[in-house]
């Protein structure tokens, strides 16, 4: 059976092409004021109960009844049992992904410049920066249908090759359910402590800490918008990944590929959620045809088929450009979090694309690799963030202390510039100490 | 003339010691409805009617009458005229400040990882990362009392070491009046271009652009709590760099220094204004005591007494501990801005450190030589956000891509994974999309 799933076309030679494009990315910002109301009066509850606040809050959300948040707690042996547990098969893919994604980190550690470093000047002054990893890290873990274990991978295992001390996972269990497969990535990833707590009430269990919580210095992980919301409260109290946007995949072809991988490449977007985005731009109108043909063929075989034809319908765009370079250009003003290029030889292209939160190159580099286990972290900036910001790594996990030791005969030259510049900004007290320093 | 000045002592044997000391570090969040409320306002009309919007705000607020946005720019004739007419005392020193921040940031670059790379598999996968600089960065520097031309180069250094294409400078001038020393240091950073707005309206100009305006992918640089609570609602749009709080010194010391150099560096950070914070940790009762009265003599003869007897009052410490050992704990807890180490062997203790902005080693490296001119960066981690973040640097003008191309022998091992744990996820475009790479 086939079907017909309209699909939004355009072509770069469009009128006001470029204001129509900007136009169909953007989303509303989702700025709910009675979330944040709620959000607000669940972090003072959590901050001046503690436990007792976290305890009622999971009776009420999660309708778990306990005396303590103690047990709350999932001890290591229950992770290592839920890993022992899993098919031979499910748990050698898992070992894998870790391995492949541990392994890529690795090398990001020593090449991202996570580091400490110094250099002395001619007088014996010497100068640099101290990296210290951080002391103790939150990762939210979302339950029910989002609940994915590739995302505890992906969060845990780049603070632990940063050198996190200890890595604190909170998972919401409505009703009490566990999902195993989390639990045994919480295991392989080397969590240290997993509470069974969720919402706005765990990031501030993690913020600010309980009896029996103990408060963290980052949260991460992605969450609903109450938890969102609460990271967006919290955030200077500890550090905060950034707050992701529904997912986007943009596919650079040049019409040498197989239309079906690509129309499966755009609904493996699609089907996380219905406000996903999936583009193609393609220079060959007839491949593009073959695609929507692609796609009419083979979206009722897909399981989450509803999933994906809402989101195809109301947010993928087909676009005819005039050649791969116009591509490249309009993929720097999208900035996607996933870039595909299938094309001949990919790296021409890629060598001009400046904004994208990761970029797969090749036909054989399908996304779904990517997500899962190639290495690299599938924590990716959204909504056109990648034009400032990057993909989730061993570098949020560290941070740097300027080192600054003047010598004696440094205090003599930089004392005269730094008073004339203190005296320049009327900060006479800057002046005085840099000239106390100074041989009478 | 000697005056007492009345400033809170502790003992790290003080019953309740560390309560005590985190209730004195902390200033209630200043979370101003009504601020926030002018703030959206503002936003809003300039992202709606651009220059029209800058022009009444500016109007209103800086009392400057002018019929186009672009009568509002300065150009770089002026920006070089402003330095030319320096004296030659002020030239040098800027020039010299400006070298010195630049060679700093260039070793940072080499140092801190702001490089792309990349690594080959055995079957042929490579997998990286790419480093680009962000297109275009706008820098907010305030107007009035805190016009800080060594802000100017500590914001935009770092941002054209990085590649940065385009700095534009925003600087509000009230009733005209320019700061001739911003202008000259802009000039020598580098910046592309320099707009004579501030205020709410500054950020909402360079988040959303103007026709006269051009957007930026980041905002930088200290303002007022108008500025913040802008830059607090533009996230996410743009970049931004952290919202600082008041400035903070922690001195550690053993005791061997002239006690009037330890009293005058207390004063430089209460200098700035009536919330800086100044705190003493030393194991030597005797020698707070000589402090004490360092403090008492040196404090008539400063012009900013005013400001620097109320910081004092209100938030300076005087906490003696029982060693140096302890000292060091102590600092990991407040993890200050600006840490000092006055001691005999000052790098035995910053290797205890795990927390600090900047870490100033031994008796000559007195926090003002950091402010303007040993290298380093001035603008750094306030109210214990050192324990997750960082000095701002050339890491914070670029950003990463990750680079994925897998071979399609990667794409056979790769793909079956990729698939059982999709599966495990109900994600089953995700697994075809891997499925379809395997050979048949």
């Amino acid at each position: 059976m086939t079907v017909a799933i309209p699909i939004q076309r355009l072509s770069s030679q469009d009128a006001n092409f470029k204001p129509k494009l900007l136009a169909s990315l953007s989303l509303p910002m989702a700025d709910d004021a009675a979330i944040d109301a709620a959000v607000v009066n669940i972090l003072k509850q959590v901050q001046s109960e503690g436990d007792i606040a976290i305890l009622n809050f999971t009776k009420q959300f999660d309708r778990l009844n306990v005396n303590s948040v103690a047990e709350l707690e999932i001890s290591k042996k229950d992770l290592e049992q839920a890993y022992l547990q899993l098919s031979p098969e499910q748990k050698s893919a898992l070992d894998i992904a870790a391995q492949r994604v541990r392994t890529y980190h690795e090398q990001q550690r020593k090449e991202a410049g996570c580091h400490s470093w110094e250099y002395t000047e001619k007088d014996g002054t010497r100068l640099g920066q101290k990296v210290t990893p951080l002391d103790r890290v939150g990762i939210y873990v979302p339950g029910g249908k989002a609940a994915y274990p590739s995302s505890v991978l992906m969060n845990a295992i780049p603070a632990k090759v940063a050198g996190v001390q200890e890595v604190i996972m909170v998972v919401p269990t409505p009703d009490g359910a566990r999902n195993s497969l989390v639990l045994a990535a919480a295991w392989i990833a080397g969590v240290d402590r997993v509470f069974t707590i969720g919402g706005a009430q765990a990031v501030a269990a993690l913020a600010y800490g309980t009896k029996t919580i103990p408060s963290v210095d980052k949260i991460v992980g992605p969450g609903n918008a109450y938890v969102a919301a609460a990271k967006r409260r919290v955030f200077g109290t500890v550090g905060i990944d950034m707050i992701a946007g529904p997912s986007e995949i943009l596919i650079l072809c040049d019409g040498t590929i197989d239309p079906d991988w690509i129309a499966m490449d755009l609904f493996s977007q699609a089907e996380h959620d219905e406000l996903a985005q999936s583009i193609l731009l393609c220079p060959d109108a007839t491949f593009i045809e073959k695609v929507q043909a692609s796609i009419n063929k083979l979206l009722p075989e897909m399981p989450r088929k509803q999933v994906i034809e809402t989101s195809l319908k109301n947010r993928a765009l087909l676009i005819q450009v005039k050649d791969m370079n116009e591509a490249c250009d309009i993929a720097n003003a999208i900035a996607a979090e996933h870039l595909e290029i299938c094309a001949a030889n990919p790296r021409q292209w890629a060598e001009k694309i400046r904004h994208a939160g990761a970029i797969f190159m090749g036909n054989y580099t399908s996304e779904s690799l990517g997500d899962y286990c190639a290495g690299p972290n599938h924590v990716l900036p959204t909504a056109r963030t990648a034009r400032f910001s990057s993909p989730l790594g061993v570098y949020d996990f560290i941070k740097r202390s300027s080192m600054i030791e003047v010598s004696e005969a440094g205090a003599q030259t930089l004392g005269q510039v730094a008073s004339t510049l203190a005296h320049g900004e009327g900060l006479q007290a800057h002046a005085r100490a840099a000239e106390m320093r100074l041989k009478k």
